[in-house]
């Protein structure tokens, strides 16, 4: 049976045991068993916290390896973009050739969503192209996110309820329906 | 000779050329040949901005096979964090097995950073486990960045000034030498 690995921030919320139980009740309704990082073999009995994390990074990583396939929340997280270990997590699994699908429970473009970050609308260099309140270069491709993101990977919509921004999983589930035309379970 | 592609948000600088060359004059000193983004062949003859941006994803992802080595910029950028791009390049090499080193051009922990974004204290859960704004867990192993950074990856912190926060080679420097005991040029 085809496993995914459930990369996303949620592991971060209150309820996230319970979100990561839904997603793994999605997989198995249409024959996928979910992978979800909370699950993980991790070695407790460590002197300190950073061997603690370093034994969850080992267990994502052994979870990833054996996953046949990723759907990564790229919901917005602490600023502009995606969360950084989904971002990682999405580059590992490509890299070893896994199929990987997004969803972002939000619409628009990153750059949008940059100026609301930035507070201000954006200055302009000399050929007239958008920057930050730091003088950087805002990127205005037409995607939601880094186009190392957004070009690498088939990243589904959803303008969720701000209360349900990243727990919402009608994205989840369209990156579901697509997965079973790309790999029948 | 070993390649080493430069990854890092400095592609967004004014400067951005100047600091590739700067930091390809590094690696050359010491016998690396450094692969700067902003070189690689891209097909410009294209429709729409998107198709710009995949065309760039391409040829970053062919700089980073080619590559020997990565040495990433971890400079938080447009929020607690490191840049999403390079983020994603990071785990996309260390799936390939290359060596990766990065550096952080400011020092302190993943958790203050956030707690600046935050503009608040923390609230707490019922295990004592800070929480953000919007409720979800502030992860604090000890680490400058989330996990999947700090654990996969050594890292050289550097409390470069203000104005320098993303040009600073100090860092980078740091990891050149490094990597001569890792993969002797």
């Amino acid at each position: 049976m085809h496993s995914i690995y459930l990369a996303g921030p949620e592991v971060f919320h209150a309820e996230a045991f319970a979100l990561g139980r839904a997603k793994q009740a999605l997989c198995g309704a249409v024959g996928y068993v979910g992978l979800y990082p909370l699950d993980g073999t991790i070695d407790t009995d460590v002197a300190e916290p950073r061997d603690l994390a370093r034994a969850i990074y080992r267990s994502n990583i052994a979870m990833i390896r054996t996953a046949d396939a990723v759907i990564a929340n790229l919901t917005p997280f602490r600023g502009p973009g995606a969360d950084a270990g989904t971002v990682f997590e999405v580059g590992f699994a490509l890299a070893l050739g896994k199929t990987v699908l997004g969803y972002r429970n939000t619409v628009g473009l990153y750059a949008d969503r940059v100026r609301d970050w930035n507070g201000t609308e954006f200055q302009r260099d000399a050929d007239g192209r958008p920057l930050d309140r730091d003088g950087l270069l805002v990127e205005d491709f037409g995607f939601g996110d880094n186009l190392m993101i957004d070009a690498a990977v088939t990243v589904f919509e959803h303008d969720a309820a701000p209360a349900a921004r990243l727990t919402d999983l009608s994205g989840f589930t369209a990156c579901l329906k697509r997965l079973q035309a790309i790999l029948p379970p």
